[in-house]
């Protein structure tokens, strides 16, 4: 239910605001020198209040590590953490404890287990992939050193999308603006549409896309355990994550096979394709070429707007939204993609034995 | 691995033209009165040479149920089958048994394992979905007396949309036709454009939609077994899906929070909402409305046209499938994919203890 | 629920009198030329009516594999195989149908799912073992490849105990008799107790020792998938034993650390211990020592002595088996025992990295 | 690796001498009204420094809960707590981190790993036992409810053997002495024989008893998660345990069927057994009579005299362990006997359905 992963697993627990956040990794490979310094900036990629497009609330997301490593390396053992909460008495949610508010988990949760912490949504809150950006972090270390790279980016912002593949961007440039899109001209039209967005107390969705290289081929565990069906999961396991789409995703449902299909050539003595439109992975199983998907976001469904809903007495109710939040939850989740698609990849990676237990 | 499912569970093994297929479906609730002709009615709309559309290859799938039943009830053991290849030695492969088709696991498998079947695909074979179809059927007729119903059918083939919703369409109407689309007109059309691409020696993808109707509220696990989650893995094993969306899925990306929310609303005393958007799911947990989503098949990638390729020698070659292969796999995937969603289903209502262990 | 292992793992099915027995092997590594005539070996140990002292019942339990070989070798795909009862329908077990017998799965199974197959036992007769005994001999001949053998022997008949350890017998010898004792002193003895309490129709208890060597230094993984953790799960699931203990076991208690701890010497340029109380483990994490354990069986539930009991409709009631059984299961345990060792070895091999995908 | 449990589990991290120890509870039904006193009594059963029998290091083992509990009841989101180490820096370990002492996991674990935290045994220690003794508290205090108790005593130490059944004590009195064995006469004599061995500079083995009232009939999910199968897992992942029985255990290897199978009989309207030689297990499956169980110690591994052992560099060397350890683990193992069997019969108890999510 909170544990993820197979052989490179992550046990995740902690409420938006309570004592703290943390959780466990258990099977890193031992023997990694682990930057704490790498940790710590994926967790500021993604805190709130970085940019004039994300929720002014300001977190300070500071990792505590408490086990698994020792004079600098990786033991092997598990690598627990936690990160604490800092400012969760500050705020007043009294006013939405009877609530439930529309398109949160606030119905859900009291239905199926009869109690729930309200403040801040509490274990429903996106606050919690914090936890799952320290998994990945650990993860992408292993496998940087392994040759392989996770480049995530924002390809749309409601109507604003960018019409460019991979090749066609610089992905060393998407941290270079606040929306996180390697091409400056989108980048500005969704940093203006968002502002727009958010003056008028509303939100939107948009999408995620992301390439990882050098994974080597033969990583996927047919039949159940495909390369592209456990990554959906991890996907679709994202709060907000509304679609998950790899190599041509949706498109492919209208391409002829005379189109779709990758002719096999030999370059520098490797079987190679001429065109990937598969996406990196063939039979469940990766090729050895890139690897490329797309992650749909649903909009933000805290709006500074009256909205009907109903309490838990069962009666009709109108409430607005108090507090401030991201009008657009996609800049910040580009990080989140990255660390989900690395935890993924190092757990196939030690599934299809590709990784020596010591690297 | 060959195993999917938390609490039901289906282990699948064999190969296109091996001896047989088969599986073992585990954690059936016991004192099920269970139809082996529904089982083989979901194993005939599978099956190859149904249809105009379809190959012309001609495979009755029997199925033999070898354990798990007792008195013609469900006993909570394991239920064993077993489904024979009849034809498997009549067929000749050995012209590709060198080669790597493009676009096929041939490659990846070889890298993987260092051996691999050849004939007919082996165990990359769609037709390993015969044992999902069973899996399914008996997960169905579980849920069956729950209430529960699962309804898929083709919204698209190649340029060819069906735009009506779910709510527009008399499912009942889906297996009417040859491409079980639900709306005779726009399946005439989808007929005479997959005869066509079959003409033109070429394959085409498309788009299965589906609807679950009837699962209670509390079903889902977060934050990793998330409803979606889950729903999204089981999809994308499934052979050719190219992309999986729920609710208004990529759409929503576009979308405004105020457009997206659904208002909760109370009707005949039940917490209800307005709108659907969600697709069913708060949270990660079922709703209680309707869940929808859509998955995507990329075109089949036998086509009989010359392709070029690389064979085991690693020398680029070229070729020309023979035999007679499916244009588009949409109708036939259309049982798989309410199978598998049949399969998730009662392993969640299990997990959430929506089921009582005796039915 | 009937699956075990995490990386080499067993899904098995089947009922005493049902259609078939069988089960699917899945992670078996690729590549391993597999002898069906060793597997068939190790059933014909285990199979009734082998000798003067096991039940005269004669079922001859012929393999037939489905799946997971190709040109003789294995594909890395899931093994699919089948045992079919032969005689199952010659039998009556109408007088037990609404009795449960004393010490007999009959009642809990019953309470359990509501519905049960008697005839035999049904899904709870020690019959099921046929299907561990294939998954072991599979996973043997792996490991034999790796220099790993596993040898198990009758240790101990009722009162009649052998007094040796395993360094000072022949376990070559073990088959050469009836109880599967490799001492033939000590066996003559054990055969004759076992034919003196089958003549008083009662049944008696037993140990089988096991002894596993070649396994290397550094397989189990701490802290609960220790070795020794496994290893007993995987015995304790075996029918009718009612203990496990490694190395020193229960006599431990009675130890001094002066006593009981191993020396480390250099021996060869390898580490070493110069005794081996430990059995074989230090830590959960196999030491390179020999692996040493027993296994704890109780007296066969079935006797042909009348005995008391309770009916279905809760009346108490007095009752005799029929047939004829084994007055002692412990000789036809040996071989599942190593069944269950050679599994549980190669899973924890498969997930210490120490066998390469392909083998 | 290092999460035990199906539905309700405990992943653990934590070395000995690191920043803290801690764990991941999920699974915990909601609802439930947790008391943080009573975990904290338990810590304090298992904490050193207790008594004049463990050693004379001072840990104050206080659990700080970090989420999952809100406004005192359990949420059913994921329990996760640290313990912190207070003195771990005080502690000099520079003598033995280049040596394998005998009998521990110093070798295993370096030659597994490639690296290890030699500061007290890091991850190997007993310490670790904490984490589950907090897991085992919260299981409880849900069992409590269901009318399940738990309870463990020491039933020998070295040849001091208590020779009494579980009925004829009172469990009661298992604290009420230091080596917390409910006979005071026998606990004496125990507790005598531990101060020898310590003036010896030595160590010594023993026996924990155990007996778990009140499960229903019907835990337990044949053929591999017999009950008995997965508490054996449970209790062989304990530190030195080299031991697991339940019922006559190994004494039933000598007795014969007649003896041995439990008369069903009516009592009180309900099925039961005039005896309970088979431990409240048949098939695997609970019969609703007692469940009572045995586990083997060996003799604590540190001991104040010279041995002979290796060091790293590959030379054998001789020492003497410094600093002041338990000469008999067996007191201290008590609750942690007890937390294992309380997670696990948790666990299972929601895998069959036994307890409503929400208690």
């Amino acid at each position: 239910m909170n544990t993820i992963g197979k052989l490179y697993t992550l046990t995740s627990f902690g409420e938006s605001h309570g004592e703290a956040l943390g959780g466990v990794i258990d099977g890193c490979p031992a023997g990694i020198p682990l930057s704490k310094e790498e940790i710590q900036h994926e967790l500021d990629r993604r805190r709130p209040g970085q940019s004039s497009v994300t929720t002014s609330r300001i977190e300070e997301d500071c990792v505590e590590i408490l086990s698994g490593i020792f004079e600098g390396v990786t033991t092997g053992t598990p690598i627990g953490f936690i990160v604490r909460n800092k400012d969760q008495r500050s705020r007043d949610y009294d006013g939405i404890k009877d609530l439930y508010r529309p398109s949160h988990a606030d119905y859900t949760m009291q239905a199926k287990y009869g109690v729930r912490d309200y403040r801040g949504g509490g274990r429903s809150s996106a606050r919690e992939h914090v936890v799952r950006v320290v998994g990945g972090a650990v993860a992408r270390q292993v496998l940087k050193r392994l040759g392989i790279s996770i480049h995530g980016y924002t390809s749309q912002v409601g109507p604003i999308v960018l019409n460019k593949t991979y090749h066609e961007l610089n992905l060393e440039e998407t941290d270079a603006n606040v929306v996180r899109c390697p091409d400056s001209v989108i980048a500005r039209e969704m940093e203006l549409f968002i502002r727009k967005v958010q003056e008028e107390h509303d939100s939107v969705g948009g999408v995620v896309s992301c390439v990882i290289r050098g994974v080597p081929v033969g990583v996927g565990e047919p039949v159940f355990e495909r390369f592209q069906a456990r990554l959906g999961y991890y996907m679709m396991g994202i709060n907000a994550a509304k679609g998950f789409e790899y190599g041509e995703g949706f498109h492919a449902a209208s391409m002829r096979g005379s189109e779709h299909n990758d002719a096999f050539v030999m370059r520098n003595g490797q079987v190679r394709t001429l065109t990937n439109h598969a996406g990196g992975i063939l039979g469940g199983i990766t090729s050895g070429e890139d690897i490329y998907f797309r992650v749909a976001f649903k909009p933000v469904a805290t709006i500074g707007q009256e909205q009907q809903t109903v309490n838990r007495l069962g009666k009709e109710v109108t409430f607005i939204a108090r507090g401030r939040h991201d009008p657009c939850v996609v800049p910040r989740a580009v990080p989140v993609v990255e660390a989900m698609a690395g935890m993924l990849v190092l757990d196939m990676m030690l599934e299809a034995g590709k990784i020596p237990y010591r690297v």
